[in-house]
């Protein structure tokens, strides 16, 4: 995949946009870790800001709804000094007939520096990064079932932060992998990373029947994906993309795949238990191991909020 | 209620929540009037900023929509030169399942200061100022039928302007008192600072039997219920939130308690009218009235700017 | 129209409003030009911002959904440094019956300094402007049929960056005049800053009987409108404004007055093609054109927020 890894660096190799975990490499990943790092002691100031992107245009172009993801963005830009335009594109000229790239050469010419882009077409990010100006950089929060790259660092970030060092890591992907674009994003992200093993844990309805082509282990029993583990990362059952033939119920799915304290004894002792949130409590996830002690889902949401900065902060520093 | 009065106040009895001005001491409440002068000024300046609440993150939480009382909270934090995220709560992970205690969980994890919580049950905030992390604040801005204790503090801080001293002064609240949580929180803050008379005053549909418990006066009559009086708080009739039993029509409620230039003559002729907004003209109160000499509420908007700061001020200066 | 101009200007003859470029000095309006060529140079820079309208408050009121227009005045205001408030106004007071001069008074008491207001009725920001206190400004961001002034003051920057004089200019507006503010608003700028010939070019059902009386020459086919012409400004075409009875259909409509790249060389060949956006490709104009080297839609886009802010620190800096 070349032709995408080129479109996200610059000739001197430089991250210039952030599309996908794929493609990127290790060293332009640990360099957004270890900015992250410095930015995690931001937020427990007293005054929650630098200086780095005073100034700046951010906009917050959310063709897709997520005030979750948003949100994250809009703090993570605030914290840099960052001035952000928040734009619902349902309501906009996308909605008198406009095309998506005749909005963003407009908002190109009101001289803005990043695009936070969700999207509900898988690819459209790219689409965009190939048509801005020079100056303009592209930050991909999630399109289609294809990526969320902000999304799989924060995770690399987490995993990280508590086990240190990937070589030796057991990782599984539990649940609704076929329409999960985290679970494609941690996945590239580990692999580049060294991770030893990388399973994906789910049931034939909802793993895709290539992925073992990513070079990760595919296991459709719980019991077999877990065990052993360092890092079990649940995925979300994205109820609204599922049509019914799919899967029998979520009850059914709960019993099968569903984490309880019980069935997480499988893992290691010290294994730790995330989530890409919103939760659905008993449908993928116990509460009891939500806010159990080998949970780590909310400290993914604080190191969230520093990996966004640090890639905003990386781009923004880097001429095409 | 002293287990209400603990979750708003630290050990060395600051204030660290504002919940509702039920067991609010006396002292708090003068504190944050005394705050709030000081920032009266700041609106005026040429310069509407001070830098109290640099790089603090304040969330606008509004569950229940209400562009007034938010763009009130919007302008003070920003005039503390916090950082200001307005969440439109009805479009994100709520409306995705997440449970309202996991949306606060997530929030709290990306580092926020400060909760504004617009509401529809009573009682929401309190269960958010029990489980958020040890460094964050809750501002109620309106929970039911409940309180709004912000509003009952820039009524407090208007009639002290008009009116210096609450010991000598009668006040009436008239109309919907049933549905009013201004009306709840005014009579929390008047009887612990000392007015020698509150009086409620509306049709036996709109006021609780049980009201008077609460150390008021009940007129049934606007001519009892304003006779004498220094200071007359009209309230919104909620059209939206009564069913056709409670009162004939809006017309026959301005018959008999709607305030007129005419009626006003029964106060004091130094009386000064308030209302929290929206008005209806027509309905709880006349034009001539809303735009006469005794009408003060516009004041109380401009007030209302003011003590908003004051409070956020007050809250984020007190660690729990 | 001296009531209109007295109303936009004060005793010493400064803009404090700015409702529609009629009745608009052009001294005044080459001061916006003027001061805008400061500001494009702005958005160049690495940090884009200057401290004009620092602690400043600007409220967005739109009345009427326009996220386009909406955006640059947010942007515009957040380069000057001010503290900016969008209000939602079909979600607000407004929503509860509160009447609009109602809701102005509430918004002035909060300390606003400045206005942008687009509403869906002509007139409604002179309205407005007559009502609002003696330290708050008023800009016209769109008003029904009437006026789109700063839209008319950006065309005239645009049309000055690439003309340099208005003296010997031939002008082209195309379209959809009936239903357009934009095109009102260029022809009394064109007017007063002594355009040679204004031409207004459409089929008769879209042009007002009456336009000959503003001193432009009507040309009902676009062949003898754009002949010789310096400057095209292509008006879109309202879809959504238009009854049935107007036009045959879309497709008719380009045939005779789209432009296309063949219909171009009728103007001179240094011609200069402008657009308001959002543009209908294959309806109005076509692609190539849109595309092609005589556009200076972008340009007229980045200029757009120097014009606002311009317009925006004017104002400030007047009293009334």
């Amino acid at each position: 995949m070349l032709y995408k890894r080129n479109l996200q660096l610059n000739k001197h190799g430089e991250l210039i946009h952030l599309l996908s975990t794929e493609g990127l490499p290790r060293g332009i990943i640990t360099q957004v870790l270890d900015t992250a790092s410095n930015f995690v002691s931001v937020s427990d100031r007293e005054v929650k800001k630098v200086p780095l992107l005073r100034g700046k245009s951010v906009f917050n172009l959310f063709f897709e709804n997520s005030t979750r993801t948003r949100t994250t963005f809009d703090i993570a830009a605030k914290r840099l000094s960052a001035d952000v335009i928040n734009l619902d594109i349902a309501k906009s000229s996308a909605s008198k007939g406009e095309s998506l790239l005749d909005t963003i050469a407009n908002l190109s010419a009101m001289a803005a520096d990043i695009f936070v882009v969700r999207h509900g077409a898988s690819g459209a990010p790219y689409l965009i990064a190939q048509h801005v100006a020079a100056h303009v950089h592209v930050i991909n929060a999630g399109d289609g079932r294809h990526a969320h790259p902000t999304q799989g660092l924060l995770d690399m970030y987490t995993i990280r932060h508590f086990k240190r060092d990937f070589a030796n890591l057991t990782v599984a992907i539990v649940g609704d992998v076929l329409h999960s674009r985290v679970a494609r994003s941690d996945i590239h992200a580990l692999t580049t990373l060294g991770c030893a093993e990388v399973r994906v844990v789910g049931p034939k309805t909802l793993v895709p029947a290539d992925i073992a082509q990513m070079g990760v282990r595919v296991c459709h029993t719980l019991e077999e994906g877990i065990r052993g583990c360092d890092v079990i990362i649940m995925l979300r059952l994205q109820n609204e993309r599922m049509s019914g033939a799919l899967l029998p119920s979520s009850q059914e799915f709960f019993k099968s795949f569903g984490l309880t304290p019980e069935k997480l004894h499988w893992a290691k002792p010290d294994a730790i238990v995330m989530h890409p949130g919103p939760i659905n409590r008993g449908v993928e996830i116990d509460s009891a191991v939500v806010d159990g002690q080998q949970s780590v889902i909310l400290p993914q949401v604080t190191f969230g909020i520093a990996v966004r900065m640090a890639v905003m902060s990386i781009v923004a520093g880097n001429g095409s």
